[in-house]
């Protein structure tokens, strides 16, 4: 959150009329970030355009590296090609440059932060990653539980949201209900197969070892922002009918003992992390509620009948186009203030 | 499947209106079982009610334990707590009686079978238990790979349909996702929230050990079907927006080594079960393709990133009225032919 004393900054989203950077425009206006300028910036076909903000209204300009960078904060929510190509160099003049692409997530030189978790990889660092979304979801989760009791094994199987696909996602999924509802042929354009009613049980390619690059993202980006650097992490990332919040079902092996207890005492201190967990109640992570909401919901806590007492069933829940990206890359920026 | 030379049977439905039960006189339709007269009994609400079958037009008969006594075979439909008042009593003078309830589940006296997997275990039993659906769905998939690799842990991720919760839990689907998408209030009644674009991590009551009853039921029902009475199972259920196949992420060590290839082979010639995994062609198992089937579908078979060359990750999708629940049903009677 910004300081009283925190300069102003300006600060220019690069790729502005996608669903991450529309979010990220208002995660900045929610957390007050002192924004000095705003550039929203975006495909030459949009520019020109101007989009009502919290901000006030904002003519979109075409992207312009020369002008980027001269902004102190540049939010990057393009493709990776896109990010490769120019994300260097906006560093130049000494912008922080925060890519919300899997382009640069890998290089050891450039940190991978989810702040909640490992702000101290910062460093002086120019360019940052943002994380795979189903990865930044867990780990304010797994973080804690590490912390308090090692992790030893993390097995996850995802329950992803449309908005992983974009604008376009959540449009196709609402779309296409509707035709079914209606009786019209069903189609898909956006996922490979059609969504309404359905699950898809591949996100991204498939790599030589079977597992998707989705997947793949979940053990490369949970064992670097942990710092447990061969962490046995194995993802299922599986599509399903809900528009923008992720859920994931995680059994961890803990190299502590560890009671259900313990793990809700820990994440309820934990930054980032909401405990919905009375389940008799019917209280208990979900999309309906994790939508719209900053933290990631926490629940279903309870003794891995696999591990034992060195072992948690968990049920995580958060919003995939804040916590999950845009969120997560203000509170990058916030760092700096 | 019937044989030229099995003499036909008297078969009785109780429970005839529900979505189980309509979808049994399909399916011994579909599977030509030698019918020689079908009595459908419900409800007094719904007795005398005419009902078009594949075996002509039947009237529904309002439940009378004395008559239903007098069939062959008695395929119960019902609440867990009808079957433990009734179930025992109808099998008095020799019919056989397949109980879909959890009522006799765990009862040590009572088989509960999945054909493919433990048709020796029958018995010369007459009440039978009709496992879980999802448990059903699993264990096609994992009790050949026990009996090739023997299987040391399993753990279970659901995606589970609105057709375990019956006829109205499909309509409820429906209709609210009609309502949300017209822009009007969406309402919960057969769910304990609403699940348009939604989930919900809950599937029948909690436990005390934290765990749902569903998620429980999985875990004890393996163990009785595999012959395992020490295996260490371990399920999270969730409900999704989909309408009747579930399907299920599923990561098992085993007790010797075993490859991706080795399991596909192992499952290609396992009955029930369809192997979909060429994932680079998208071809995998989903709900879209095994809803109205009976065979299993099971794919994304990779060595597990936990267990090494002793695991692997699988998925499988199937019918949650068929092979979760009717077609099992009528596969027990198939084996007294």
């Amino acid at each position: 959150m910004s300081t009283p004393s925190a300069s102003p900054r300006r600060v220019a989203i690069v790729g502005a009329t996608g669903a991450v950077g529309r979010e990220m425009v208002d995660v900045l206006h929610r957390r007050s970030f002192p924004v000095a300028e705003l550039g929203l910036f975006a495909s030459e076909r949009s520019a020109g355009r101007t989009v009502e903000t919290p901000f006030g209204t904002k003519t979109l300009e075409a992207f312009d590296a020369e002008k980027v960078k001269g902004y102190d904060i540049v939010l990057l929510a393009v493709s990776g090609d896109f990010a490769k190509a120019h994300a260097p160099a906006l560093t130049e003049k000494g912008a922080l440059v925060i890519d919300n692409s899997s382009a640069f997530r890998y290089d050891d030189n450039v940190p991978l932060i989810v702040p909640e978790i490992n702000a101290h990889a910062m460093g002086d660092a120019k360019l940052i990653a943002n994380p795979n979304c189903t990865t930044a979801i867990a780990v304010v989760a797994l973080g804690p539980l590490h912390k308090a009791f090692g992790l030893r094994r993390v097995i996850v199987s995802t329950y992803q949201a449309t908005s992983g696909a974009g604008a376009e996602g959540m449009a196709e999924l609402e779309e296409q209900t509707r035709n079914q509802l209606e009786g019209k042929p069903v189609t898909n354009s956006v996922f490979r197969h059609p969504i309404p009613f359905n699950l898809i049980p591949q996100i991204d390619a498939f790599q030589e070892n079977g597992y998707t690059k989705e997947e793949m993202k979940v053990t490369w980006e949970t064992r670097k922002i942990l710092e447990i650097p061969d962490l046995p992490v194995s993802c299922t990332a599986v599509r399903i009918p809900t528009y923008r919040a992720h859920s994931e079902a995680i059994t961890v092996e803990t190299l502590s003992p560890v009671t259900p207890d313990a793990a809700r005492a820990v994440l309820a201190d934990a930054p980032g992390v909401v405990v919905k967990d009375v389940p008799a109640d019917g209280i208990y992570p979900m999309p309906l509620n994790a939508t719209g909401q900053f933290d990631v919901e926490v629940g279903r806590i309870r003794t891995s009948l696999i591990f034992g007492d060195h072992g948690l069933d968990l049920f995580v829940c958060g919003d995939q186009l804040l916590k999950g990206a845009a969120l997560n890359a203000v509170q990058i920026a916030e760092l700096t203030l």
